[in-house]
């Protein structure tokens, strides 16, 4: 029986922080435990990232994925031709075709099992979109390559000190109340509850659903989405035997003795579920896409072109969601 | 010249966890370097949640709030002889009246200067609501006790990492972006501007103000009310000098690195400026209004009757209401 695939990891913009925060990991592949990857493109490019933070990287341009676990100790796997200059906090039109391009090669690996999972570089959507990519976010993308409905792809951030899920994600605040459904906390709920018993190993995980209102709404004076929406999604998943609570008015539940009763906060809105997470897990926060046939992850910050090329990102999301995918993938296989 | 005079402390609903709280500042004024501060009825009731923290408390009973600062280093000072017995976790209406009326007296005796400022016990608005209590919560009974328009008073969350306010406070979600406006924007962060300046010392406090809609609204694909509402307020603000950045997206904005470069992060909704505050700072958050010609602070948590009487609570948030409600009164009077 062959050990684990290796991860296919995609650049991200190249002119971002992504090339040198893959770099920064790689060299911290020791200490840091991460399981074997392989990058989508641009060794060039990832050298000259590197150099930037004093780093003298090794790279071994691989024909398959099926090299790299075995040259990882020694440099960092390419797979893929495609480069660029490297030109940090300059994003331009080839830096965005170049991003897609890995993206949509890593992808590919991931579904056709040659990758063990799939860890994505932090993307511009404004310069992808200009090279005709369409979808809203990278998880969109990554859901059509698997042929999942993009609402069944649902999208958690995680850290070391908590879980969210938003429910509704890139859309108005003016129109979360009016386009939140019960069908959608449920059918994200049950997504999210089965994920983390089969990806994290939790055999019971503990669902607390946030209010969307102040105070939820206390008892219908500010709102009545508590009552109306929310509860019964709480009713239907409970009847299922999901360990559920809520809705708990949503400034109470990321108090630290609060967050200890959670497994996962299912939250309203956006920011409901990325504030608690960014104060509390800034460096360390990985989205992670649930509901898909492979594993997807990715450090949960943006590409920072203010501070690409100048050793000043930290590498611990990146790092972070290197070492889940790694985890969540060897737990798919029962290792 | 006269010392500073005592702090007035509301005693909060009875059956909460107020008074336990305010006995265990009491205890420990010494290590805490509290203020000294003169309860609003209660004595027995007090005697007795001291009790249940195993806490033998000496109460001075006063006629005047001048008395208070002289007996405070050997007793908790109580002025106003309503009281009741202990009953932790039953509310009911005479505790109400109760909470009412140590309330309101509080409050006149910081109106008329008699107290230094006034620190309030949590209460329970449904409560009070029973016996008359027509007002939102208490910073609204506040702002009117004062002769100041509720709209006004502004409501800051402040803890040891992180001071925020919100805007728009105890309405539904959904009606946060229609009732938003820029004049609101502007009156509020003019008057934080001014009482970090005045009740904080703070020279030229750095306002950042988070964004309504996911990614600061993405240029206007995710809402517009970024451009709409919250840019014109903050050009009008720097106009006058404020040193007023944003609007940043929310998500980001309580991370660490960010929180440096802020003094107060203006919230456009309840739980954008409580979810932060609580997830950071949960017992040590103090809920202070401003713009109000009396300093008055309260513990931002609320009457918790499932653990009162049980020892449980943490008395941080009391006893930082207490300390800063002092520092505060003390820099308006040049001390």
């Amino acid at each position: 029986m062959r050990g684990q695939a290796a991860l296919a990891v995609s650049l991200g913009d190249p002119a971002g922080v992504g090339p040198e925060l893959i770099a920064a990991a790689w060299a911290r592949r020791i200490d840091q435990a991460l399981p074997p990857f392989a990058v989508i493109g641009g060794a060039k490019l990832l050298q000259a990232a590197a150099a930037s933070r004093g780093i003298d990287l090794p790279v071994a341009r691989i024909a398959s994925m099926d090299e790299a676990a075995q040259v990882f100790a020694q440099a960092l796997p390419v797979l893929d031709s495609a480069d660029l200059p490297y030109r940090p906090g300059m994003p331009d039109r080839a830096g965005a075709e170049l991003a897609l391009q890995s993206l949509g090669h890593a992808a590919r690996l991931a579904v056709s099992g040659a990758a063990a999972a799939l860890v994505t570089g932090p993307i511009a959507k404004a310069r992808l979109a200009e090279v005709g990519f369409a979808h809203p976010g990278q998880t969109e993308f990554v859901a059509e390559a698997c042929g999942v409905h993009p609402g069944d792809a649902v999208m958690m951030l995680a850290g070391p000190h908590l879980r969210t899920v938003p429910i509704t994600v890139h859309i108005p605040l003016a129109e979360v109340a009016s386009r939140l459904t019960a069908a959608m906390i449920e059918r994200k709920g049950r997504i999210t509850a089965m994920a983390l018993i089969r990806d994290f190993g939790i055999a019971t995980p503990r669902l607390a659903v946030a209010a969307l209102n102040p105070h939820a709404g206390e008892e219908g004076r500010m709102g009545d989405e508590e009552a109306r929406l929310i509860q019964p999604a709480i009713d239907r998943l409970q009847a299922e035997g999901v360990a559920i609570t809520g809705p708990h008015p949503a400034d109470g539940l990321f108090a630290p003795r609060q967050r200890e009763h959670l497994d996962v906060a299912l939250c309203m809105y956006h920011d409901q579920a990325l504030i608690p997470l960014k104060a509390l897990d800034f460096d360390a926060g990985v989205n992670i896409t649930l509901g898909l046939p492979i594993v997807r992850t990715s450090p949960d910050h943006g590409t920072a072109f203010a501070i690409a090329g100048r050793n000043l990102a930290d590498p611990g999301a990146m790092i972070a969601a290197i070492r889940m995918a790694g985890e969540c993938a060897a737990r798919r296989l029962g290792q």
